[in-house]
């Protein structure tokens, strides 16, 4: 199954501007993205970066500069019109994510699967129906259960906290350095951060 | 399997105190227990409420007035002494947890079983080494992969956003609205909160 793997290219992960520098945020995103290739790959499938910029990573690029709503779509629409039967969607900011997580996923039955992400989001999606079309925006996991069921498809959501993190905020570093398996993780080792405990846990990075 | 479900019984959930008065907080964290209770029977499983006071509960409870860790180890070691050979913990705070969620949780082969929490916590455990002590405090994931590798135990961490989810702070009641199936989703909703979504989506209250 081809899966495609929607990134940012400029300035990824702005609210993180407060913790990282713009080429340090660059850097993070492209070593979690790196991570996500790998398990797919690893999970026994192809991806294909839906970049929103020409970009240099390890797979195969389609560059498309429109919002992520409209560019998911069109490369869901490419594909079923090649002949396509089932197409992944998997976010490259998914720093936890592992082959057996992705498996989990990509064996769901159902026409369309959903992982939801944290505060309403979709992580990933398999879409089997090719009337489906995804709505990025706001609480997109009700949107995505709606847009399912309007077009009669079976829907199945899958239970990951590993597919459900994604890494937007400065609180969220923490679930990387403590369950990350990856690039992603020894990136933020290298840059210094490490777990602080102070309550609910958080990650901090040592004075230089 | 004897499921310990620890209660904090007075002044539950401090950190929604801006957005819960006293009583709500008390309310909300009974129905969400509640939820917790029944998906424990619902998988097939005997509760029993490990409270820092007396509390009426649909399951037996046990008091212990001491800081979480030092109860609920307690607790373990009375069960393994009276011949249990697996003992389960969840904590009474998570607010999207099904059946099915429980199930992957006590069907989990490993000595040790964790189900962490976001921010570094332990939201359940399943323990069939009676050597095994919890801690609580700080990053509680990491230390307990520590403590089970002290003891010689396998660990089995189960991969699942519902236990991941505990319900602590105001942004976490988004995810009740958006994903709950029980009594703490109707108690947000029949107290006036829905979602919003103004960027990542957020639980608001209806003006009244």
């Amino acid at each position: 199954m081809d899966v495609l793997v929607p990134l940012a290219v400029d300035e990824p992960k702005t609210r993180l501007a407060g913790t990282l520098t713009s080429a340090e945020r660059t850097a993070f995103a492209r070593a979690t993205c790196a991570d996500v290739l790998d398990s797919i790959r690893g999970s026994g499938h192809a991806p294909e970066v839906l970049a929103t910029a020409a970009v240099d990573v390890d797979a195969p690029v389609r560059v498309d500069d429109r919002p992520l709503t409209e560019a998911v779509n069109a490369a869901l629409d490419d594909a079923f019109e090649a002949g396509a039967e089932r197409v992944g969607i998997v976010m490259a900011d998914l720093a936890l994510v592992t082959p057996t997580a992705l498996g989990r996923l990509f064996g769901a039955d159902g026409d369309v699967v959903l992982a939801p992400g944290r505060g309403g989001g979709t992580n990933a999606v398999v879409v089997s129906e090719p009337e489906f079309r995804t709505d990025y925006h706001g609480a997109s996991i009700r949107d995505h259960r709606e847009a399912a069921r309007a077009v009669g498809a079976d829907v199945t959501e899958v239970d990951s906290f590993r597919l459900a993190t994604d890494v937007d905020e400065p609180d969220d570093l923490v679930e990387v350095l403590l369950h990350g398996e990856g690039r992603a993780r020894e990136w933020l080792v290298d840059a210094g951060f490490e777990v602080a405990t102070d309550g609910r846990a958080t990650a901090t990075r040592a004075q230089e």
